[in-house]
């Protein structure tokens, strides 16, 4: 195979969710739509690898210094919840329940991976928690390190005149308990509610 | 979410083998690697958008106008493999089981999609085999719209002193027969060969 189509296939083989075959597919279906996709997805990568940064605030990707989320009148700024990286950020987005401002953490602690506070962007939640919040929601994942830093942040926060909150754990929407872990179900038990409440 | 990269996620989600869910990962994952992984990216799909082509000879896609297989001196130019399209002449070159020429038809006969003939790369491949070949292979899908138009180029061929072959069908190594459908399990026993032969 020609070498420059080789190291387009291997590149985009190493994105998540792609693998050497299915690169393959992508790359000739590209080839048999240049004009209309091949060109344009070169076009768009470049333009959003320039001009697409972290914003100032809360570390949402945004083409502004300040994203469009934080330049928002009608977000609640006395809510702010935590969230480990954008992608979970526009996962509530898309769930369109929560209309306060985010803080984007960048990760969890993990002794692990060496992850330590410092790495994590813990002093500047701190600082927009300070002023004038009524609540900051814990939206981290529900896995040990995400619940390691939630407890840390927890305790950081305990200072400060305000609520912690964090996700319910419980049944997944849809989910049968057949197939549900121990552990989600013995939360679930343990938060069990009234019904008609 | 910013429009640039929301218009970026949904173009890379339009490739096969990707949906939105792994195109905005994907996304992710570039913007966490701009300089090693986005960048480069972006310039290699404008890079091979410009430069590889089909050759003119056999249909497979180089950035010459001749391919490196057809420029190839030790390939053995008397037989000559008919493919589809150019994911499955990568697919026999990568099974290395062949040395010979190929000849990309660019699809098959197909009723459905209206594709006749003309559409197809036939009429060079009744050129290329008359020119001093012994064999054409028919290294074509085992679906009907395949095996028509296999039946369509042996009749195309007939007339030429050359031999047309096709692939064997059986069951693929490592299948169970259990989980094979009837057409394959019939046509193993038929073709089926003595042992130690």
């Amino acid at each position: 195979m020609d070498n420059q189509l080789e190291s387009l296939i291997k590149r985009l083989a190493r994105l998540p969710g792609l693998g050497p075959r299915s690169a393959r597919r992508a790359v000739l279906f590209l080839l048999q739509n240049r004009d209309r996709m091949m060109l344009p997805l070169a076009e768009e990568l470049g333009n959003v690898a320039k001009a697409v940064r972290n914003c100032a605030e809360c570390g949402n990707l945004d083409n502004a210094d300040i994203c469009a989320l934080c330049r928002d009148d009608k977000r609640d700024r006395r809510v702010l919840c935590v969230v480990e990286d954008v992608g979970d950020l526009w996962a509530m987005e898309r769930a369109a329940v929560y209309r306060g401002i985010y803080h984007v953490l960048g990760g969890t602690l993990s002794a692990i991976d060496g992850r330590g506070p410092a790495e994590l962007n813990i002093d500047r939640l701190i600082a927009r928690a300070s002023n004038d919040v009524d609540e900051v929601i814990l939206a981290l994942s529900a896995t040990v390190e995400g619940q390691t830093t939630a407890h840390y942040l927890h305790e950081r926060l305990s200072s400060l005149p305000l609520e912690v909150t964090r996700l319910a754990h419980g049944v997944p929407v849809g989910g049968e308990l057949d197939y549900l872990d121990d552990g989600t179900l013995a939360q679930a038990m343990k938060a069990r509610s009234k019904l008609g409440s």
